[in-house]
């Protein structure tokens, strides 16, 4: 049997050394006597690598190989992915994909045509890397109800956020030794402004309560308005700042979807997911909660995800997995102002007394933070679950300068 | 098509109960159009339970109805559920089962039984109670080398630890307080003694390195031993003490496994595994560590891996999953007394200058560990790796009185 690699950028080229480096179980594992690495499509060349004879640039040739039967692709972006994977999943071969845009954006067109073709799209390696995910939601949890799904999944904004919350850097300062470690990009605003994250949460979300999620509809919040003064009250609560991505059942045919900082408790098994590693908590109603932790990024971790997906593709290879979503429809993603949450609120007053009283009359008990060296009147407190749209009418009505407001989860 | 429940306890009752609650799912999802609950095998009445006419104590009734095609085997123990599990695979029917005893000390016979009559023998709940664990290996990873495994296996010790570390009390008033919960049993020997997490890190190793391991063959120490002063100089040193069961390869044909008491760091994902949860930590050559966390016991977490193997099982009626391993061989498992381990000692000494003197001569560098209010001549301090053999001579020059010797990971 053949295989075929679209893009040999960092996890192409990891899936190809991984299956040259266990080759031996992974085709046994795969049920076959062979597996040839047949084609290798980028627009480089690759002087003096080790497959640099199977580079070429035309995705036809692919297309056209009949003997060609799963296709890894690893390209990233969503043009000319979308083309590419959709022309080989209608010329009848399995496709496994690390590319989250390419799933979060087209997961439901692309799984559809898997589907009349009688061949798999897996994507396992789109989420979390190498954690395994994505199967154990559809088959280990298959017995239950999932309530809620909520995660770490950019390694990027979780290394920033640790070395603010354990070195003391400022964002600014995080984000700079990030992009000298090849952590961020030069543009890092894929991942410090939650899109990365977004995409993800999307694919779990559809995966977990059955409809497509676009990345358009999910709330989406960054970590560039972190301070570390909110990095003080989190450590006086007894938690750390998190960016989370989350999706949470409201109803038979709701669901909530939101990405932003968030506040976990120290106690957490996400509060100790630390520099770029990845974690992800499903809340199920037989299982309760279950959480997967390991490495989000990085050529290997990311192609043993592929090439599990590939092994399990070799083994079916005319048989759809159960496995797929139906498309999104509209009011399905409840506005996030009417969600419930606590909220963690820094503010400033002129007059600290006045502020207190108006919080008091408005939100109720509040829990009140301290951290030393606070300015003169700074107020920090977690609020009662609230939804946003209510806290907003009600901080209008707060003589105070609302500094950070960032959502307190329970996991 | 018919599935029957062999034993009604605390797991049988939750599975058949979780199979009427989320019916409509794991029907779907089993790709059935119906799915009956036809027999319940047990010794005991059931007066008022709603499959109280379901119950009768004739396993051959269950063997030889041929529209039964999946057994669920919940009724622990090695007799009779060996022989009942071996008629019913004879028979042709798939069986799944939560058994820890029967996969580990009969694993590799009835997965052999398995094999010959093509139908599955699955056993995710075995481990690990509810959390993902033996799919994700056999199937997430199966593109990496496992190099070890290792996890927090038992909910009872665990949380008796965990009461020892955060409320201070002793060995003896947290087993009080774990039985008076429900959590540990009358004579608590299979949990405090670590047979238990014995049984399971057995399964584990035999799935990761692919040859059976009998419980007998694996070194086991229990938490019956562990003091106050060892969590104090544990947290004096940054982590916590956790009872770890764990096997890593040590050459092609070579594991190492053992169940002790360690320390682990206080940033390990396995440190902050609190209670009665479970955490299985598998480090690959491809994905390096992930971490499997979520609870380990329980009716309706063991129904839900239950439940999961049943629908794997509907799913695939006729076909062997890949999925087994080879029968033991001697000399497989090294010598525990080999096994090189950085390790924590407490000693006392009459002389303490003189002991020190001794320490650092056979020893070499140690790190030494201080706590509060520590009696005249206590000595405690975390050596290099040593393989134990040659730790225990070196004791013996050194004038002190060994109190606790505990094994430190490096996860």
């Amino acid at each position: 049997m053949k295989v075929a690699i679209m893009g040999y950028g960092v996890v192409g080229s990891g899936v190809a050394s991984l299956l040259k480096k266990n080759y031996d179980q992974i085709v046994k594992k795969s049920m076959q006597t062979e597996m040839e690495l047949a084609y290798i499509l980028d627009r480089r060349t690759f002087p003096g690598d080790p497959n640099e004879h199977l580079v070429m640039a035309d995705y036809t040739r692919i297309v056209s190989d009949p003997d060609v039967r799963i296709v890894v692709e690893t390209m990233g972006g969503l043009h000319p992915a979308f083309e590419y994977v959709s022309a080989c999943l209608e010329a009848g071969k399995s496709v496994v994909t690390s590319n989250k845009e390419l799933v979060a954006a087209k997961g439901y067109e692309l799984l559809k045509i898997a589907e009349r073709k009688n061949v798999n799209f897996l994507f396992e390696a789109s989420v979390g890397g190498g954690i395994p995910i994505i199967r154990p939601i559809t088959q280990c949890l298959a017995a239950n109800d999932i309530d809620e799904i909520a995660g770490i999944l950019n390694g990027t904004t979780n290394f920033i956020l640790t070395m603010m919350i354990e070195k003391g850097m400022t964002f600014d300062e995080a984000l700079l030794l990030a992009q000298r470690n090849g952590y961020a990009e030069r543009d890092p605003s894929a991942d410090v402004d939650g899109f990365d994250a977004c995409r993800k949460i999307c694919i779990l979300a559809a995966l977990c309560f059955g409809k497509h999620v676009y990345p358009d509809e999910v709330h989406t919040e960054g970590i560039r308005g972190i301070q570390l003064a909110d990095v003080d009250y989190a450590r006086a609560w007894g938690g750390v700042i998190k960016l989370i991505a989350r999706a949470k059942r409201l109803a038979p045919n709701k669901i909530a979807a939101l990405v932003s900082p968030a506040f976990v408790q120290g106690h957490s098994q996400l509060a100790t997911v630390d520099d770029v590693f990845n974690a992800i908590l499903v809340r199920g109603d037989a299982i309760g909660d279950v959480v997967f932790y390991g490495k989000g990024a990085g050529a290997m971790p990311t192609a043993s995800a592929v090439v599990a997906d590939v092994i399990d593709c070799a083994k079916h290879l005319e048989r759809r997995k159960f496995f797929g979503w139906q498309d999104s429809e509209p009011d399905y993603i409840a506005d996030y102002l009417d969600i419930e949450n606590a909220v963690y609120l820094r503010v400033t007053a002129e007059d600290p007394a006045a502020a207190l009283a108006a919080i008091g009359s408005t939100l109720g008990a509040v829990q009140m933070l301290k951290r030393e060296n606070a300015p003169d009147g700074e107020l920090a407190f977690i609020t009662e679950p609230i939804t946003e749209r209510k806290l907003r009418a009600v901080l209008a009505e707060i003589p105070a300068a609302v500094q950070s407001m960032i959502r307190v989860t329970d996991y």
